[in-house]
């Protein structure tokens, strides 16, 4: 990539009508088509902005607050990298060392730190039917604030995984996508088998088989969802991901079967999910203060999950997907057999001939949280973008523009 | 607010002769007024230039090193957002991960921390007649290091609360009065009412209440501090009180009466704090290891917080401000009946008449923070601002100043 | 140090010949002299930018990752100034808080945290025999990612301590060292006790002693170590110490006597570790699991120490060095007998005849730490540091480059 790539981009960009300043983004599905192809010409164009050596601080100044309720590295580092090359300090809101827990609303949290925030990340994915609302929550909060003046600008909230949906990583793989297969249009009839696997783990979040779902059906693709029995995701969002495969001339089906699935597929993304029914039981237990009784649940979870052994990405399922040669996504970490477990999603053969692919898949991300902070923060980020082309600045001092 | 705005700011700033540069700031009762006036107008001038898009990247690097002993949300973000509007980063002390604790002495730490630090922000408020004093420790640290040729510069200590001041507090309300009610010279004459309210917690500082009325009879207020018998403040703050009333043409007085307070209040400021005898019984468990016995102390306090129940900003007591629409203030989060607990500090009702105040007040903490930083780091703020402004860079890329 | 005294270490640096760029900083002795060379001379030349008020942003964003595998306080804040200094972001890799520990191989993580980062720094000085291993693999996993085409960047990995070298220590103390005595040629025949000192606490690295042998023999000094029986370093950094000392015209020879050392010592450096066997020991239970008898092993260890209690740098020892002058060095914090401890290394009016030498000693590290920065990422340093020089941008708005 280099700076000769850039102008097309943004040539693109320039006729796209994003409908994202001053909002969020939370849902794949409830954004335009325009909202979405912006976010994926802006993340490339920073992209090449970084390998051609030339600064993005589109911000002096400024914070991007991080909200985690659970664990992360990837996405945790995409989001400080994001706000980094944008300019803005990244600031943790960690609700262990703050008066958070102690009854304050969600009101007056989201608005005492958001006086000079231009984007919060929230990553809310443990709790099923809670986590998409707390965002929702922070972003009527901080809506409330600047409507009633009370905030000099309106922070975008960006969902960085809840219950429902993940989009940066939805996103990151559609972009994985969009540059193996060359455009958005050569997927159209592309089969893509997102597959629930094997894991000795419990409690994986069901949002990256959501979002997935929710995403590629839009791109007249043949999506297949394939799970175990019982594993299923939110009845809704099946049927978000069926009228949206209509719409978009693709097709979206159901199999209970791995093999299935993997037949023919162009793509593959054979990756674990918990038994929605079982992250509700959690969920249930959890908020009504009986935490305890989580442990005996996680071993039955983790019982059921061993009666599907079989649903690994082995050496021979993959040599059934297209001429053998099907790509493989994961959004990482995999658990790969003999090397993060005894026995995994994924075969270590498999996984390794493909381990270039999905850490260029995950590099992405970084680059499709930095179009949505631009996205939600500029009225016009395509003619921010010209402008910092035409400055022209170098990112390492002295160092060529590529 | 706008680009106009801010000359007449910069015009006043000039004609004020501040003696903060190279020093700290610990407490507001050290400082002169014109030190006072200073950090005012500084902090306005900086919240102009935000609201007009004008960056204030005083700095090209270096660092604000913040020391939290105490949970912290708001001044935790304060404190980080003026750093990143003036260009620092932000290093937290966190003497859990250091060696801090393996008896190294605070002059030894405070220089180590500093080669390349422009303003160390400290909070600790838990232990009575130790906070401020470590305070001053690190400042006598850090002067030594400076004048010995250590330190090629010399850090501003700023205190961000301790056991006898909140100035960054304070400052913040008298802020949001001067704004509130036109001018300072407006609030000459006003009567505000800092009181006692109930807390179904227990051990909150004092430095609040000890700040307000240690702030606000140098501007010629009518101040009343209003609290059940034994949660006295401590005595050498009710004196300097009385005196600066004295001097400014305002007045002190206690009572022990919520409702003789309210009276015909233009300001009130209902907020909960722990007896100091008890907090002082605290310190000595804590310090002489006896830290088990905590717990039983705090069971006291609580109880006896529970004694004065009827100390609550209800709307009754409310009716009887001026014209029965004098300002409540908080510096949050407060504890609000039905909302945040059964019963506390306000009624939800009157919370939520003046939520939009109480927001607005807290958002000027990290202009009065950043104000601090600059003075103490400047030899004439007045003189970097009116650079900046003349420099006029935006701080969002390509959009237009106002 | 002024602007005057930058050119002269720019004009010497532009005949050194290092061979750092795209690659790391992990040993001093797996470096040439022209690298030591380059990384001091770039380190006061940043010493005087900061001095003179010259900005050295020599990144417009980008990561700076620490991964600290023990506690830090120093190097943590070295680490972010430098950082900030030179315009990256610094990200901590907080694996507590991470899915590092969830089998994800050091291949992936290192890729997953490096698409933006230009350094890694990694302290991991607690277990013998895998401290440098693990900077090693990191090393090899993002060298692998680069040239595979999955970074765009090759981050460089610095050791900010590990079981074998601790070279940002040494290489501030020879910074120290020649700022000290005038120059490099005059430490020529110089003779440096590095020496055990008795403390009361246990367990620390040996990487300060080995790190300073393994440096300062390189540079013709008479180099003694001296420690108790039991109290040995590793055996080969002992022959490379020896073969060093050898080729640089100076000497190397272990005493088992302090009293020996310090006679007439130009430069002593007291300073406890612990013994490698029971490091060992330690590492072997703690990776076997067997972790409950590290204190049964610790107590060992303390009463081991114990017995050597005499190794103190008393007022005694230190008028036996040259003229009773010699120099003493310490990394810090040190254990001061009276302050930090009952019995420790050192005398308190030893340490505090020396106070201002070990903290301008320790101020050295941030910009050996950025030199290292500079110098794996920049293929030509000088070039950039030039142009910094020539564009003399104040780091301080508005103040006068000096």
């Amino acid at each position: 990539m280099s700076k000769a790539q850039i102008q097309p981009l943004l040539d693109k960009l320039s006729t796209l009508k994003p409908d994202l300043y001053n909002k969020d983004f939370l849902l794949t599905w409830a954004q335009s088509q325009d909202d979405l192809l912006s976010v994926l010409t802006v993340a490339e164009t920073l992209e090449n902005f970084y390998r051609a050596n030339i600064a993005t601080r589109a911000f002096q100044g400024g914070l991007a607050v991080s909200n985690f309720r659970d664990n992360s590295t990837r996405t945790r580092f995409s989001f400080a990298s994001a706000a980094s090359l944008l300019g803005l300090s990244v600031q943790d809101l960690d609700e262990t060392k703050s008066q958070v827990a102690h009854g304050e609303t969600v009101r007056e949290t989201a608005n005492m730190i958001s006086f000079v925030t231009e984007v919060i990340g929230i990553r809310d994915d443990l709790y099923v039917g809670y986590g998409h609302e707390y965002q929702q929550a922070v972003s009527d909060a901080v809506q409330q604030g600047f409507t009633e003046g009370v905030l000099p600008q309106r922070p975008g909230v960006i969902n960085l995984q809840c219950d429902r949906d993940h989009p940066t990583q939805s996103m990151t793989d559609l972009l994985h996508l969009k540059q193996t297969f060359g455009s958005l249009e050569n997927l159209r009839g592309k089969k893509v088998a997102m597959t629930w696997a094997y894991s000795p783990s419990y409690g994986k979040p069901l949002s990256v088989a959501q979002g997935t779902i929710g995403l590629l059906t839009r791109f007249g693709m043949d999506v297949t969802l394939a799970h175990p029995e019982g594993y299923d995701v939110m009845p809704d969002i099946m049927d978000t991901a069926a009228q949206q495969a209509k719409a978009s001339g693709g097709s979206f089906k159901l199999t209970h079967s791995m093999d299935d699935a993997f037949e023919d597929a162009d793509i593959v993304y054979p990756k674990s999910w918990a038994p929605m029914s079982i992250m509700v039981e959690r969920t249930d237990l959890l908020k009504s203060g009986r935490g305890k009784e989580v442990q005996a649940l996680e071993k039955k979870a983790i019982a059921l999950n061993g009666s599907h052994m079989d649903w690994q990405a082995t050496e021979a399922r993959m040599a059934r997907t297209k001429a053998g040669k099907g790509l493989y996504m994961h959004c990482l970490p995999a658990d790969i057999t003999g090397v993060s477990c005894d026995q995994g999603e994924v075969d270590a053969t498999v996984f390794d001939r493909y381990w270039r692919e999905t850490y260029h898949e995950a590099e992405h991300k970084l680059y499709i949280i930095a179009a949505m902070m631009m996205l939600t923060r500029f009225p016009d980020a395509h003619a921010v973008l010209q402008g910092l082309l035409d400055e022209g600045r170098p990112r390492r001092f002295g160092q060529p523009i590529r």
